[in-house]
């Protein structure tokens, strides 16, 4: 109930109650519930805390800000009320994850921790389209994020791809800097709903859109992106899209590459699968927010299954401490 | 995607697309995200818009607020954020639910009304102690919620029954109002978290605990309360608590007596079962927050479960258009 100093560090405990990996609102929110209640938590995070939350641009429809908010404002928010409480941030990347004992042993970049719990939170990446000139222009031309890298085009040309709903939402944003952009779509109508498809048209003066395109190569030149190399599959024509830059919006990747070697069960596209608690196949393993199967990939379901996660958490500990006595 | 104006009202639509029934924060969250993608949406309130919520003093662990909120904050900001994207909220009580024709019919005291899907989110209410003067004495010395009537006793005596984490919490936050409180404990032993436990020792001057004590009658004079009577079940001995007023806090009522006669299927206290798509035993009904059977009664997973209700009533919403077209 009340507040702490910050004096506990990622080594302060020989075994933690609990290990959250990654810091997005799953397990941000988590955080919130067990460390109110005194349930020793450490987290880590490979890379920005917030997660794909905090390179969110704006945030319409997190219950609770009627006006909205921006992705990092709620992700600072939310870090700021489990730091509140005492959750501990590491900034580090697990790589391996084992239960011996009882307790889950966690090979990190920041040494071997011991937890009797864990939450996996690790949520998603930006998938990739695995064409060549990809890698090679990563950042530096070609982007997954609008957000992040919009504003380098302000009155360029940009190639986006993808036929979902944030290729449009992202494209329809990407209008704001961009003077032109062409909507590359493989398959021969949207994956996306049926507001964003009607709201796309208001933006025809600027997006154009090219169904049933493949996007082939993407070619540069001095280290810049120049045009990007597209085939419409019907007419088996090749077009040359001459381009500043590249935004691809073709899904995501749950981050469970560090769980292969694991006997964590994963669905066969590679997300977490849990029962009705939000338990993995290992006892004492959570798993909560983007990265389990099923997950709806909305930051308010997020944020709800961080709490219940927590609360089955305790629930494991309360069991866990009536055994050891 | 746009912001709506408030001409339509609950008789605007002969069929609805979704009509949810409450207003807490897991219909709230739910209509937030069907209005935004213009499903039309009418709501149904028979008390206080906000459920629980509303009358919850403060609330810190809701993650979006690193500081807390009211409750009463909360539950205006989640209504005016559903109604910026056009939620219609009609006061008034549905007495009875039935599908016919694959349509969802109610009959409420604003007429009858259907729909094409319903969110039932009705909550929980106050569990009554069923002892005599209860009844009599509700509201004028008999209370349920110490936020709400708390003030009302100020250096004045009160007993509180009940022995889980809500009595306790309240009993603690009454201390600011009331001059002692005598708690009264059915059982040996509580049933509430250690944390609140080791809290309460910290008020032993203010409030003195009663274990295995029943309570018995509630005796009032002139229309106001005197005294409890109460019995210690381990002496047999009775006795009068003088008080100036009651806070009953032993559990919670989900509150579907509406449905008793629907086809829809309760557990055996009465909550609402749902597969893992929040769909009840009849299509096209959902069911979302404390009412649904296995609840965590946080607000922060009623409002996660209200967006993904939402997205599950999109899908079904979906399907039905597929099919009529």
């Amino acid at each position: 109930m009340t507040e702490k100093s910050q004096l506990v560090t990622a080594s302060s405990y020989k075994v933690w109650d609990t290990i959250m990996i990654g810091t997005g609102p799953a397990a941000l929110s988590a955080a919130i519930y067990t460390t109110r209640e005194d349930i020793k938590t450490l987290m880590f995070e490979r890379g920005v805390i917030g997660g794909l939350a905090a390179i969110t641009d704006w945030i319409d429809n997190y219950p609770g800000f009627p006006k909205g908010l921006s992705g990092l404002d709620l992700s600072e928010n939310l870090r700021l009320q489990a730091e509140r409480f005492g959750a501990v941030i590491e900034l580090g990347e697990v790589s391996e994850i084992s239960r011996k004992d009882g307790l889950i042993n966690l090979e990190t970049t920041s040494g071997k921790f011991k937890a009797k719990t864990v939450l996996l939170a690790t949520g998603t990446d930006y998938k990739k389209i695995g064409v060549p000139g990809e890698k090679e222009y990563f950042a530096r031309g070609v982007h997954y994020c609008a957000t992040c890298d919009g504003a380098f085009y302000r009155d360029k040309k940009l190639v986006v791809v993808g036929g979902g709903n944030s290729a449009l939402q992202e494209a329809i944003f990407l209008t704001k800097f961009a003077s032109h952009i062409d909507l590359l779509v493989r398959g021969d109508k949207f994956r996306a709903s049926d507001i964003l498809q009607k709201e796309l048209k208001k933006y025809s003066d600027k997006i154009t859109v090219h169904m049933n395109t493949t996007t082939d190569e993407i070619v540069g030149e001095d280290n810049m992106v120049k045009y990007v190399l597209g085939t419409n599959t019907k007419t088996k024509k090749s077009t040359k899209f001459i381009t500043d830059g590249v935004f691809v919006f073709v899904g995501l990747l749950p981050n469970t590459q560090f769980l292969k070697d694991s006997p964590i069960e994963l669905d066969k596209f590679g997300f977490i699968t849990t029962d009705k608690d939000l338990c993995t196949s290992v006892p004492g393993v959570f798993a909560a927010g983007d990265v389990r199967s099923g997950a709806t990939m909305q930051i308010a379901s997020a944020s709800g299954e961080g709490a219940t996660a927590a609360l089955k958490i305790r629930e494991y500990l309360d069991e866990l401490a009536k055994k050891d006595s």
